[in-house]
C-alpha cells in the first residue's frame, strides 16, 4: 500500500483514453489540433488572456517560468524547503544560467511578505550583491498547507511593489484548489501571479504539464527555450490530449479533491501526531522509528522525513480501503 | 497525404498497449521495474553491457551525450546541416553550456575523416582557440543517407587517434540498420561510438527515445543532468514500457524496415529526379515550384527544401495507398 | 625585431606617468574620480551621451558587449576570421550563455549587407532554428582592412531594418580612424553601431579598454555583469587613468598613425605580395618558406598566417630603424 | 582618513618601479619571461611544486577556483557571509555554470568540520538533490578572523574524507600568514588546500592577484578558461612584474605585517566594543548610530556594517598618525 507519492499513482481512465483518441496522423510538435487549442481552454478556465505551453515535468516547468522571470544576474526568492530549491538537482540555476535562489524561512513552506523583506531588505543595492527578480511559492506547499487568495494577493502586492515577478509552482494545484473551493483565478492572476506551473501528473496525468503565462508576451521567448532545453516533444498531441481530458468536466479537480478527502481521513485518525496540518494531500505525522517499522511491517510504504518525522502522500486513486487500513493502523500505535 | 514527418504518424499498437499495461502503482521517476530493465534490454540487443537512460525527445538525448562528451569550452564537430545544428534551437549550446559547434561540408550530410581533419587542423593548439572534443554524426542522415560500419569505424579510428569521444545521433537508427542489415552492434561500439541517441520517436513510439552509452561509466552524471534538464519524468514506467514494446521481437526495426520500402517505392518512380540516393525513409526530389504545387492540388503534404527541392519523408505507418498514389503522382509529372 | 603582434609593445610614456599619477588613496572599484569622468570623457569625443564601462581585455569587452545584445537563445552575425569566433576561446558564448555565432564569408574579413542577408535568409523563422540577435563587425579587419562611414552605415540601416543590434569590435578603433580621417562619430552611433569595443592595450595602453554604449540604457546590467564576469577591478582608477591619458590630447588618434605610418611604409615595399590592402597596422604578404626563413634569420619575429602567407603588425612605437630594415629586407627578397 | 576597504590603498612604490621596468617590449599575453617564472616563484614560496595564474581580480580567482574544483551540477559549500556568497554578484554561479553555493553557519565567518557536516549530512544523495563538490573558506574571514594551520588541516582531512575539493580565498592570505607566523605551506598545501587566491591587490599591489594550484594538473584547463573569461591579459607582464616585486625579499608580508600592527592598534583602543577578535587587518566595532557620526564628523571613513556596528579596514599604507587619531577619537568616544 503505496503512500510514497502521488507519482506512483497511476493516470485516469479518461487519460489513457485521450491518448488512444490521438492515435492519428497530425502534425508534430505543437502544431496539432489539441495543442492549438490549449490556449483557449485555459484562457476559459482562468476567465484572463493566458498561454499555455505544455512540458513533461514540472521541474520543466517550473524552471522555464523563473527563466522568463529572472535573468542569469539575478535571483529568486523562494521558501528554503521549496521544490525548486531542493527536489530539482539545480534546474533553476541551469535554466536561468546562474541565477542564484535566495532561501527564506516560514512555517509549512510558506512565505509572508514580512519574512521575504526580512530577507531582500538586507541586499545592498549595488553591483556587489545579487539582487531578487522574483519570488516563486508552492501551492499547495511541499508541506501539504494551502495558501489562500488573500495570502497570495499579500505576495502579489508586494512583488508588485518591489518590481518583483511571481510565479507559483502548482505541482498540487488541484488540491489547494480543491481545499479553498476558489476559483483558479482568484488563486493566480487576479492575486498577482504572473507564471503558474500547473501540475496534471501528480493528479491522473500520465506526462503532460501545463506552464501558463498571465502575461502571455512573455511565451514567446519561451517556447524558443522550451525547444532548447529538449522539452518540445514531437508527438506533442499526446501530451495536449490529456491535459484536455483532464480540464474536461473539471476531471483534474475531482481528482484533488479524492485525493484531499483521503488524506483527511487519514489525518482525522492521526489528530495528536500531526506535524503540520492537513490541508491537500500530504501528511506529516511524527513517528517515532519503532512506531515507523510497525506500520511498514502492516505493508505500508512511506518516506521517512527526518528523525522522528515521515510522510505520507495520498493520490487521486487511492484505493479506500488502502486508507482505512492505514487510518486504523496509526490510530492503533 | 502526409509526408511531411515520420513525426506526424501515429505510434504502433503494441506501444499504445504497453502503456496501457503500465497504467498501475509503482516506484515514480526511474526506479520502477520497466525502467530498471532499460540496461539490460540494451545490453542484450547491443552484445555488450551498456547504461541506457530514456528521455523524452531526440534532442534531450542528443544533447545530454554531448555533454558528456565535451566540456563547455571545447567544441563537437558535427556536419554543417546536422540536426544537431540547425534544428534544436542551440540545445548543444544550452546542454554543454557553451561548446562550440564546428561546422564540416560532405555530401547528403556525411562526414569522413578527411573532411573532420580538414577543419580541425587548422585549429591552433592554444588557448585562443576552442579545440575540438568530440563528433557527432547521424545515422541515417539529414538527408537520408546511410553510413554503413566501415564508414562509422573510419570516423572511430580517426575520433580515438585524435582523442576525440564519437556521438551517433540515432533519430532514424532503426531506418539506417534496417537498409544495411548489420546488427546494431557493428554500427555503434565495434565501430567506435561511445553514445548512442537510439531514436524510437519517429519509429513508432510516442514519446520515449534512449540515451545509450557504450562507456556506462559516462551514465552517472547524465543521470543527474537529466534531472537537471527537467528530463527525470516522474512517472518514468510509461516511457520505458514504449520501449519495450518496441524492442520486442525486433518491433523498432520492422517498422523500419516499413518505412524505408515504402521511400523505396517512391524513388523507384522518381528516379530521374533524386537529389539523393535513398537509402531511408527520406526522399529528397527536384520539383520546380509548378510541379510541388501539382502534387499538393493532388493532396500530398510534404515540405519545400530550398529552391527547386523537396523533402518527402515516410513513416512506419505509412499507407500502401498512399505510397502509390505518390509514385504515380510523381511518375506522371 | 618584433612584428607579431601590437599586444608586445610597450605603453605609452604618458600611460606610465598616468598610472603614477593615480597611485593615492581614492574609492574603490569604479567609485574614483576618474572612473566617475569617464562616461564624460567618452561623450565628449563622440559628441554624444554614452556609457563608458573600462575593462581590461578587449575579449572581455566584446564579450559583454555581445551579452547586452544577444540572449542566450540567438545568435551573434560575424565573419568567419572574426577575432570573436576564432580567438576568443569562446568567450562569447560564454557570456551570452550560449549564443550562436554565426558567420559569414566575405573578402579581408569584412561584411556586407548582402552576405549577412544571404545566410541569415535561410534561418526559417520557428523555434527549431536558432535566430539571429545582432551584428558584430571588425574596425580595422582582422585583416588590416578598415569600413568606411558608409559601409558601416550600410549594415546599420540592415541591421535596424531586421531588428538586430550592432557591435563594434574596435581593438584597432584608433587605426581605422586614423586611416579614415573621419570622426569617431561618423564610424560609429551615426552609422548605426550600438556598442563598441575601444581598443587602447593594442594602442598604447596597459590594461584598460573601453566598453561603450550609445545606447546608455545598456549599460546598467552590463555594469552587473562585469562584476559577476569578475571584470571589476578593485582599484579601477589605475584603468581610468590609462585611459584618460590616451583621450588627452588624442594622443589615441596619434598612436594609431604612427602604427599605419610605419605598416604603410613596409606595404610600399613589399607591393606585388600584399594579400590585402594595407589600411591599418597589419600586412599580410605571400611569402614562401623560404623568403620566411630568410627574413626570420635576419632578426624579424612574425606570424605565419597559413600556407604562403604571413602576418607583420605594425605598433605605435615600432622603431624607425626597425620598419626601415624590414622595408628592405622585404624588397631584397 | 580612508578606513573604508584596503583597495582604496595606493601600491606599493616597488610595484609601481616593477611595472615601469616591465615596459619594453616582450611576447604578448603569459608567455613573456617575468609570467614564465611565476610557476617556479611559486614553486619556491611553498616549498611544492605548483602552478600558478595571474589573474586581475579575486572574483577572476575564486570563481575560476570553483570552476576546477565544481561541475554545474554540485555545490560549493561555504560560510554564509563569504565573499563569493555575498559579495562577487554571483560570480561563482557564472564561472561554474550554474553550480549551488551552500551557506554554512559560523562564529566569525569561520566554518568547521562539524558545521559543514551538519549542512551536507542532510543531503539525501540521490539525482534530485545537488550534491556538494567543494569547500571554500576565506583566510583571514570576512570578518577579520583567522583560521590556523591546525583549523584548516582539520577542514582538509574532512574534504578529503568526503571526496571534496578544498579553497582557500586567500584575498587576506598576506594578513593571515603575518598573524600565524606560519610558512605559507603549513597554512595551504600541507593542510589540504587545493587551490588558493592569493591576494596582491589588497596588499600593496595594482591589479594583480595569483590563483595557485597546488595540483598542478587542474592548471591547463583554467589556463583556457581564463581565457575564455576574458581573463587572459594581453599585456601579462605587467601583472606578472607586480607579483614578483611583492614576492621579493617578502615584501607582500611586510605589508600584511603593516596592515595588521595597525588594525591591532585600533582594536587596543576599542577593547570593549569589538564584534570579533582582532587578528588580521579589519576590525568590527559596536557604534551607535551616534558615535558613528561622531567619529565621521572627525574626517573617518568607514562602513556601517547592520544597526549598532561598524567595520574598519586598514591598509598596508595606513599612516601612523591616522591610525592614533582614530585610536584617540574611539578611545574618547
Amino acid at each position: 500500500m503505496r503512500f510514497f507519492s502521488d507519482n506512483a499513482a497511476p493516470v485516469s481512465d479518461a487519460v489513457l483514453a485521450a491518448i488512444a483518441s490521438a492515435n492519428t496522423v497530425d502534425t508534430a510538435y505543437d502544431g496539432d489540433a489539441l495543442s492549438r487549442r490549449l490556449d483557449d481552454a485555459f484562457s476559459d478556465l482562468f476567465g484572463t488572456r493566458v498561454a499555455a505551453l505544455w512540458v513533461a515535468t514540472g521541474t520543466a516547468a517550473n524552471s522555464l517560468a523563473l527563466g522568463a522571470l529572472c535573468p542569469p544576474w539575478r535571483g529568486v526568492v523562494c521558501h528554503r524547503d521549496a521544490h525548486i530549491n531542493n527536489d530539482e538537482a539545480g534546474a533553476p540555476e541551469f535554466f536561468t544560467h546562474g541565477a542564484k535562489l535566495m532561501a527564506v524561512e516560514g512555517e509549512g513552506a510558506k512565505l509572508t511578505p514580512d519574512a521575504i523583506a526580512a530577507v531582500i531588505d538586507l541586499i545592498a543595492n549595488d553591483v556587489h550583491r545579487v539582487q531578487p527578480a522574483a519570488i516563486s511559492i508552492t501551492n499547495a506547499t511541499e508541506y501539504g498547507l494551502v495558501y489562500s487568495p488573500d495570502e497570495v494577493a499579500a505576495i502579489g502586492a508586494f512583488a508588485r511593489q518591489r518590481g518583483l515577478g511571481l510565479h507559483m509552482d502548482g505541482a498540487r494545484f488541484a488540491n489547494a484548489v480543491a481545499h479553498l473551493g476558489c476559483s483558479p483565478a482568484e488563486l493566480t492572476w487576479r492575486a498577482g501571479i504572473d507564471a503558474l506551473s500547473f501540475g496534471f501528473v501528480k493528479n491522473g496525468g500520465m506526462s503532460a504539464e501545463a506552464l501558463i503565462f498571465f502575461k502571455p508576451e512573455l511565451a514567446a521567448d519561451v517556447a524558443i527555450r522550451r525547444k532548447r532545453a529538449g522539452h518540445l516533444l514531437s508527438k506533442g498531441r499526446y501530451l495536449a490530449a490529456q491535459i484536455h481530458a483532464l480540464l474536461a468536466d473539471d476531471l483534474w479537480l475531482a481528482n484533488g479533491r479524492a485525493a484531499n478527502q483521503a488524506a483527511a481521513r487519514i489525518a482525522q485518525a492521526a489528530v495528536g501526531r500531526l506535524v503540520h496540518p492537513v490541508q491537500a494531500n500530504e501528511i506529516f505525522l511524527h513517528l517515532t522509528t519503532e512506531e515507523a517499522a510497525r506500520l511498514r511491517a502492516r505493508g505500508f510504504d512511506f518516506y521517512d522525513w527526518g528523525p522522528g518525522e515521515a510522510r505520507f502522500v495520498t493520490s487521486w486513486s487511492q484505493a479506500d480501503h488502502e486508507v482505512e487500513a492505514l487510518a486504523a493502523a496509526i490510530a492503533a500505535l
